[in-house]
């Protein structure tokens, strides 16, 4: 394994730091090879928490940014280790971890070892499980025994944007909606009730449903409801008692997880509904100062993030936060997983451009 | 445990063979016992496969009259060994077993040792695994090794009818409906396609659907489509490309197989059905002469059978066939099992009494 020389390329870093295999809940590898790299930079303090290791600059700056991205990934699936390839003319790095979000990664260490006089403090984060359970996130941890590390102006974590820049989050809720009959022998079918029968309107209704297009600070938010997953039914022979159809709302961040819920409940009025699991969304926050400087010195387009990211941490916190890294999501956790060279270059130019001018 | 006394009442012989635990795979004690006591009988020619035992006279008669029950049972759960017991003042067995159908067999035993010189030729049947897959079936195995013991004008059933006659039964027939989509992340719904939502027209029609009421020879069979199972979904987070729902069709016996999966390909127009399992029904047969002689000495009403029995065997090698057993059919399978001391004796007298008239 050639060593984490955070003088190399951020693409050389990407493949380097890909390599080293860090599947959720296996990242203490990695984990020691940064730690190792970012302990010996003096213009930096650094805190160790299990797998997440936070860097900060302490110059005093009036503004300091935190800049995040974190260092596991799903599981590998035959590509380990990475590869050089070309699609169509285009340079790629390809391999697990790629575009989920070790470029990302990769571009924040080469910038966090170089920038030793940034024009912001920055507040430097890498973290563990990111990609499993929100309990075991190394951010949730750190938000609990660390709140203090969180602070600042402007947050941008790494996830993979297309070298875009994509602000703030849907919001994520999912329930549980019952129907609930008799059961009976199915020769005998008029004994009983028909739970699953009796879920034909919720269907209908998640069929019919148009979902709206909402404009949050300029940005438009796609929503979207639908069932994930349906289940009912005891055995070949018996009138099912019970179905149960689990849906799922992505809402914009306009909307918060109170109104959410009402809105789901009003739609599927006269049934049953449990909420199991419900996330803000987060505004894009780009009106702040801070954030419109960004977007003028990185020149990249604002577009609205659909899935749910830890931006949503920050912007709970009154940090507003943008995602801006390299690689296509739609790849992330794909088999053919890869980024294009030229983005992971664009994005350390992007970052460097911003920070470093004074 | 006391001997099986072939001398004793059927009441008595009810309880005995209760407390032989025999469910299904598990029936060779018991069928020892039936063996050893019908082998001793010398107007009886004895023939055993496995645990299923066939007895026959061989007296010459004009007719032949098939007499079967099975002697195994679902699993036990707490009620073996059985209890006389009392309910609203009426005399019950309780026990596995007691209904479905151990009392019908005890009757059975007690009239094969007894009667000696019916008024037709008797063959007496009991056979193994009932209770689950018609594969392990003691019949079908007997149909394929010695079809020519099926041979006979009239054939009696003694499942549980709550006393009564129930002639023929329902057709069965059990399908896979799916919907196909495209999988995508619940966060950008929008590039998939909605496995589950496209189930809505199935539920739809199943739920509008009104079964019919066919009269067949002066009997009237319930029919019944229900969806018995459904089932769709990869995660919590993703669109799901495949739902299933499985659906029962309970059908006259007026119909056949071919006609069934008609009618359900029919209602299910446009939606992708694999039928999966079919057994066609049993006309009632209560228009052959034995059987009018039959109810006329019983003194039943005849009624349908809903749920399908081995009846359906016999009608297909076309030899009318009817269910008459003590128990009601609804506290079969049931950890309260009992069956009425009343109807044992009617159901002994009844078969006697047209047996045994010459």
């Amino acid at each position: 394994m050639p060593a984490l020389d955070l003088s190399l390329s951020s693409v050389e870093l990407t493949r380097i730091i890909c390599d080293i295999p860090s599947v959720s809940g296996d990242e203490k590898t990695l984990a020691d090879a940064i730690f190792a790299q970012v302990s010996a930079l003096e213009h930096l303090d650094v805190y160790r928490d299990g797998d997440t290791i936070v860097a900060r600059t302490r110059l005093g700056r009036a503004q300091r940014v935190v800049i995040a991205g974190h260092i596991d990934t799903v599981p590998i699936n035959g590509n380990v280790p990475t590869k050089d390839i070309d699609v169509d003319g285009e340079a790629y790095v390809w391999g697990r971890g790629t575009v989920d979000m070790k470029a990302g990664v990769a571009v924040q260490l080469k910038l966090a070892a170089e920038l030793s006089d940034p024009r912001v403090d920055i507040t430097w984060m890498w973290y563990d499980h990111e990609e499993v359970d929100a309990d075991l996130n190394g951010l949730t941890r750190l938000a609990r025994t660390r709140p203090d590390l969180f602070a600042g102006d402007f947050a941008i974590l790494g996830e993979p944007s297309d070298g875009a820049v994509e602000g703030g989050c849907n919001g994520n809720l999912r329930a549980i909606v019952r129907t609930h009959g008799v059961r009976a022998h199915s020769a005998r079918a008029w004994i009983g009730e028909n739970a699953i029968h009796k879920a034909a309107p919720i269907l209908e209704r998640l069929a019919a449903y148009e979902p709206r297009d909402v404009a949050v600070e300029g940005l438009v938010y796609r929503e979207g409801l639908n069932a994930v997953r349906i289940n009912g039914g005891v055995a070949g022979n018996v009138i099912p008692d019970l179905c149960e159809v689990e849906v799922n709302y992505r809402f914009a961040p306009s909307r918060d997880v109170a109104e959410a819920e009402s809105h789901v409940r009003d739609v599927l009025a006269g049934f049953e509904v449990e909420v199991v699991d419900a996330a803000a969304g987060a505004r894009p926050g780009l009106d702040a100062p801070l954030a419109q400087e960004f977007l003028a010195a990185v020149g990249a387009e604002p577009r609205p993030k659909y899935g749910w990211t830890d931006v949503a941490r920050f912007s709970a916190l009154g940090v507003p936060a943008v995602n801006y890294g390299p690689g296509d999501p739609h790849l992330a956790h794909h088999d053919e997983e890869r980024v294009p060279v030229a983005q992971i270059e664009a994005v350390e130019q992007g970052l460097r451009a911003w920070l470093a001018s004074s």
